[in-house]
């Protein structure tokens, strides 16, 4: 911490360092990058934390993230609704838009069926994907979830729980990342993706 | 950026952006982790930064960050007023005084000399430090500052202007860092810490 320099600096570098990404020795760096471009950079930050804060919510229908109620996805008619891609959080569903390669819609789950941290079915977004379902037109389920025990064990309850709704269920494919070295990869990449290869 | 998430959300990920150690991936992280911790942390970050945007200011006398003028160091009669600790940033001010091995008095710069980048004598709290000295009291002038070219030009050019002004200047030692195993170091703190070497 930041010894005599007053409570207030001291509550924002404490504050700061909770953000992921920056522990307590960037947390005061950041501060004093905050407090010597306090014009452009602190005040802005405030209002924007402040105005996001008050102005951003979950999306009724697929949780995501947005100042819109649908948010902009779901009140997108150019959008196939048919494609319903679950993802885990909004960071994932920013992911595959900045990529730009989906163009139906998602539902974001809000987490992960986890035994060890206590998430159950009830915790996440299950019911609201079931009813989206059941309410019909949707013809494919992208899981894409990550590629974790609690990714795949929420990717398998889901499916189970999916099946028989007349939705057809997938999941991403495994294998070398663009960019990646086969001497780089883990053991378990390597492995799917030798067994998945496929006509050259 | 975040894609169709409302303007809201993309300058604020892009304000984080702008932090020291946070990159675009890691400020959409932790835009997600504001979002999702509203009360918790959003909200007291918005309040923390604009308290501290309107009270935190630089110390008249030291040029310290501080809510008080003049500051915590320079108001507390148990320092040593005789000892003046030069550094180039308020952060580096809370390291020493995290190492809590230091009981005199502080100048802050508020930068180094940098022909590159246009800063020259007048752009730093220099006239302040000289006549701090020349107010007498003063017993001992350290330059704590950077070992890098800005950092010894400054210490250099600082060396000059307060010689002949009645207090000592001294430099920080050079040598290895606590912890620092030598096959580690580079060839510069060797050189200089064989140089240094003493008694044992």
């Amino acid at each position: 911490m930041a010894a005599s320099a007053g409570p207030e600096i001291e509550r924002l570098i404490s504050l700061l360092s909770r953000l992921p990404g920056l522990g307590p020795r960037s947390a005061r760096r950041a501060a004093l990058t905050l407090l010597k471009r306090r014009e452009q950079l602190m005040t802005p930050l405030a209002e924007a934390l402040a105005d996001a804060a008050a102005k951003v919510r979950a999306c009724n229908t697929c949780g995501a993230l947005d100042t819109r109620d649908p948010c902009t996805v779901c009140s997108d008619g150019s959008r196939d609704a048919g494609l319903i891609c679950v993802v885990e959080e909004a960071g994932a569903l920013w992911a595959l838009e900045r990529a730009g390669a989906f163009r139906g819609r998602y539902h974001v789950l809000g987490g992960l069926l986890s035994a060890l941290d206590g998430v159950g079915p009830d915790d996440l977004r299950i019911t609201g994907l079931l009813a989206r379902v059941a309410a019909g037109g949707v013809r494919e389920v992208i899981l894409a979830l990550p590629a974790t025990v609690d990714g795949q064990t929420t990717a398998h309850y889901l499916a189970e729980r999916l099946s028989g709704g007349g939705a057809e269920v997938t999941l991403l494919a495994r294998g070398v990342p663009v960019g990646g070295e086969l001497d780089w990869l883990d053991d378990g990449t390597l492995t799917q993706a030798l067994r998945a290869r496929r006509p050259a």
